[in-house]
């Protein structure tokens, strides 16, 4: 096996993706990005990292409340749209039938199978940690309240085989969106047998 | 459409599952990690969110570093056993064929198709932000290396398509690992006819 040392790079397979609400100027603005993670369950924490190129960074500085909101497979198209077209130049204020919530600045997605409301609780600029050449913003974000209709849940939690969501990722020189694929077996339990079968 | 309120919590749908080795007394270990996620371009940086219980975080704290490794469908198991068992009970530096970099102390795994090695630039303690009941460390890296076999390489950078990743989620009240599914088409791309089809 010969490993190849190549271009560093923050590689990860897969990468979800998800369309970020943020208000700006009092406008609905949404943004796609697939640098998006957990980080805590209680309270639920969730982080974002995105250029500070980006419109919606305004709002989120603004208001210091954004979205996440997951598409199906079925909006991948608009999804796209979200991630090319620059809410600078480009009203998306009227692409979704938009709703708020209690924190009344986060605007999310109806069409989107669940919603996070968040509450920024830290931001870090990553040209403050690093001599980062683009910057990005890194917003922790405290989910204050989750919303799904009946149809995508099971016993009360999302259900990804329900939800039908993007994996994007990079094949054959190209970034692409895909299907989520078949189940391999449940976590925490298919591993029990890994010494098992080693003896 | 009725939007029913959920339990907060910081859903993500789909989510990586990555294999996290750091060393401890010299010893590898390795912990399979879902919150982890891309944050800059250049340098290259990456984040993970690991339970301060883990065994990891004493490892990485230490020597400020870690690796990201990428399982493919095929290590579903032993990824599975490394999420499972505790490095405190269990010593996992034996599982795998493990190499060095420059770092010297972020151990990678052979098998792996695709390994980061990284240098821990930023370290958040979720209690020190919110008010957690658990607590996590987030440890940004910057990627200081990559390493790939040729066969996981288009053009010289990862590919999806070649290194069948698994996928983490939730359904049916159960954790599962899945495949990536069918390509649904280009990024940056296949959103340019959105507005098209509107008019």
């Amino acid at each position: 096996m010969t490993k190849n040392k190549i271009r560093p790079g923050s590689y990860l397979f897969p990468v979800p993706t998800v369309l970020i609400g943020a208000n700006i100027n009092g406008k609905a603005n949404f943004n796609a990005i697939g640098w998006v993670s957990g980080l805590e369950f209680g309270p639920p924490l969730i982080s974002i990292s995105s250029n500070q190129q980006h419109h919606n960074n305004v709002g989120i500085k603004e208001n210091q409340t954004f979205s996440v909101n997951t598409p199906s497979e079925d909006m991948v198209e608009v999804t796209d749209y979200c991630g090319i077209k620059s809410g600078r130049r480009e009203d998306k204020s009227e692409i979704f039938d938009v709703f708020y919530g209690e924190l009344k600045t986060a605007p999310m997605i109806s069409e989107a199978p669940l919603n996070l409301e968040c509450k920024v609780i830290h931001t870090i600029d990553t040209s403050e940690i690093a001599n980062s050449k683009n910057g990005h913003d890194i917003f922790i974000g405290e989910v204050v309240q989750a919303y799904a209709e009946e149809k995508y849940l099971t016993n009360g939690r999302p259900d990804i085989e329900k939800i039908k969501p993007l994996v994007l990722s990079r094949s054959r020189g190209k970034s692409r969106y895909y299907k989520i694929g078949e189940e391999l077996g449940v976590a925490w339990s298919l591993g029990l047998n890994y010494k098992k079968n080693k003896k």
